[in-house]
């Protein structure tokens, strides 16, 4: 007979998931409720109303994806770009070619704007690949690279997108409620994102939004959304503004107890005082890493607070360090992603694990684990 | 502020989600660990064998989804079709007029077998299909219909397609661990089922499997999947049987310690013993409906013991029951869908949720509430 899982207490400081509050894990058990019940609805609308709060949005169609963010991105792809479209997609690390092979997969046509892995998106390349290509529709491109630990100037991205009548596909996967994030000052259209990085949540949702001028898009496509469940149309009328839903799917109703707590926990910290709260103790863990001397990868302009990638010393082996961590002191830090693997970690201080006791526990691991 | 939401105790006999065992939520609720965690991969390979377990099968490709059975559905759709392909879809329900809208979305010409909303699919129609259409190189049919509570005769239908060299895709949402499913003597080749039913854990994930001859032609398409998210090619290098897995995306690991543990009970109680505490539970609650003049709306040969279909009597206000029974009882019983909506209610007695209590509980509130 198999046993019941009983996992270890880890300590997650690696890309996510991130350390879930014990208040979110509380309210993930509570009792199962239907996905129809008026107190279920009631839920939903909360949670609509915390995640426009969290993504600074007035957008009616604002929602938790019932996938994760990986789907996020589909969704967004799949409704807002149509066989034959264009789209400008900047790469400049893993998930940018992510995008790539969405948009490929929706009939369209992807020009690349590539950048190193480790640097932010360069705009000028971005204005280059519109005036190339002045029949792109869609910008498309990731605010914080999680295989890199990098920042990319949102703002001005989405600003060279409108000056171009373009959409703006956006990955706010690891920037919701780390980083400042203005989805509606910056004028993106479909930004999503995922519930395991700085909200605490637990994995498995996608929360996404929408702009009246991505809305438009999609209520006039010619052919159909090729991905029935993530079809919005049919999304909106189970999570719309109207007192009647119609069933789309059934939701996950406990995922969603959990991502309520998370966005209660955000509302009561509330926004500004998080992102310091983040900026803090990343301030603190470089110091910490560069007294012991390790070196960040990234410039100190576009480093994320939130995933700190740090250079692996000449002759360090990789998967012996991140194994005596794990086993020695239940701490999770990320590896490297693609071209990065073995010459990178990418630690987190993420939603409720970014504190000074973590960045103190994994300054200790890592001075004991490398002998410095 | 919004404050924390703590949901009621129902009672759950609707077409699900169904009540979810309090070992299950205590499952969910464990520390969060990471997603390529050796532990976690060792979660991962016992999910596997359970689910095989389940589904009796030695397919090498059988997981969970990290998403609804509604993106299970479209997994096996996507992943087998291709534009030009012919797909004979039977409906006798609501969820084959979603398979319809599914392969029509592949770019496939679906030929629809119709039977009556309440009657199981009629093998001599699915025969008839097939010799009107010999280019048809798939069957897809819902074994147990949520909407109306009707099983269909799997077993003749899997063997009409072989019959005509068609792998089969089976709906099994509402059958798994609720009555007798035989992936592999029954020949389906590509399987999908809901966690939120018969295995009574939450809602959110969909345990797949895939026959060789399904991989065989997922791994011989011309033409890529058209979800990337979906795209059983990648999920199986994450799920897939090799020791080095690749980066997909983050799984939901609680809603999959979740799984784990329903499974476990599963495994515990026997597949033979739940099917037979069903059918029992089932039988009684059958006669105490008929003892207050309730009728029954499936004839009894294809009745399904999870999911009674129920006529509601001449003059009753359909709403207003339910709305008592939830308000006064705390019982949620499911309305009808489609057509069938203000004629019939689903009354599940799905996995947990299936005992003798609850079905004194569900006649004791409907004789309260009808006056009985």
């Amino acid at each position: 007979m198999t046993q019941s899982f009983h996992p270890p207490q880890r300590t997650l400081m690696g890309p996510g998931p991130s350390d879930v509050s014990p208040r979110v894990l509380g309210a993930l058990g509570r009792p199962t409720i239907g996905h129809l019940d008026p107190l279920f609805i009631e839920l939903m609308d909360d949670i609509k109303r915390l995640l426009q709060y969290a993504f600074k949005t007035g957008n009616e169609l604002t929602i938790p994806l019932s996938a994760p963010g990986s789907a996020g991105m589909e969704a967004a792809f799949v409704n807002l770009v149509s066989p034959g479209d264009t789209v400008i997609v900047c790469q400049n690390g893993v998930f940018g070619g992510r995008m790539k092979e969405n948009v490929e997969r929706c009939g369209a046509t992807a020009v690349m704007v590539q950048d190193r892995w480790g640097d932010p998106v360069d705009p000028i390349k971005v204005e280059a690949a519109f005036s190339a290509h002045p029949e792109a529709n869609l910008l498309a491109f990731v605010h914080s690279e999680t295989s890199t630990g990098v920042r990319s100037d949102a703002a001005t991205l989405c600003g060279i997108a409108k000056a171009h009548d373009a959409l703006v596909v956006l990955d706010t996967v690891t920037t919701l409620a780390g980083i400042d994030l203005q989805v509606d000052n910056w004028g993106a259209d479909a930004v999503y994102s995922g519930t395991q990085k700085c909200l605490s949540c637990v994995p498995g949702l996608s929360p996404m939004t929408f702009s009246p001028a991505a809305v438009d898009r999609i209520q006039n496509r010619k052919g159909r959304v090729q991905s029935w469940f993530l079809d919005m149309q049919l999304v909106m009328g189970y999570w719309g503004g109207s007192s009647k839903r119609a069933y789309h799917h059934t939701a996950p109703v406990n995922a969603l107890y959990a991502l309520h707590e998370a966005l209660v926990i955000l509302e009561e910290e509330g926004l500004e005082t998080s992102f310091a709260r983040h900026h803090e103790n990343h301030l603190d863990l470089v110091t910490g890493l560069e007294a012991m001397g390790l070196e960040m990868a990234v410039d100190p302009a576009w480093r994320l607070p939130q995933l700190n990638a740090v250079r692996i010393p000449e002759g360090v082996d990789d998967a012996a360090v991140r194994h005596r961590l794990l086993q020695e002191f239940n701490l999770e830090i990320g590896a490297g992603l693609g071209d990065l693997a073995g010459k990178q970690w990418r630690i987190g201080l993420m939603g409720h694990a970014s504190n000074s006791v973590n960045v103190q526990r994994c300054l200790t691991a890592l001075r004991s684990v490398l002998g410095r």
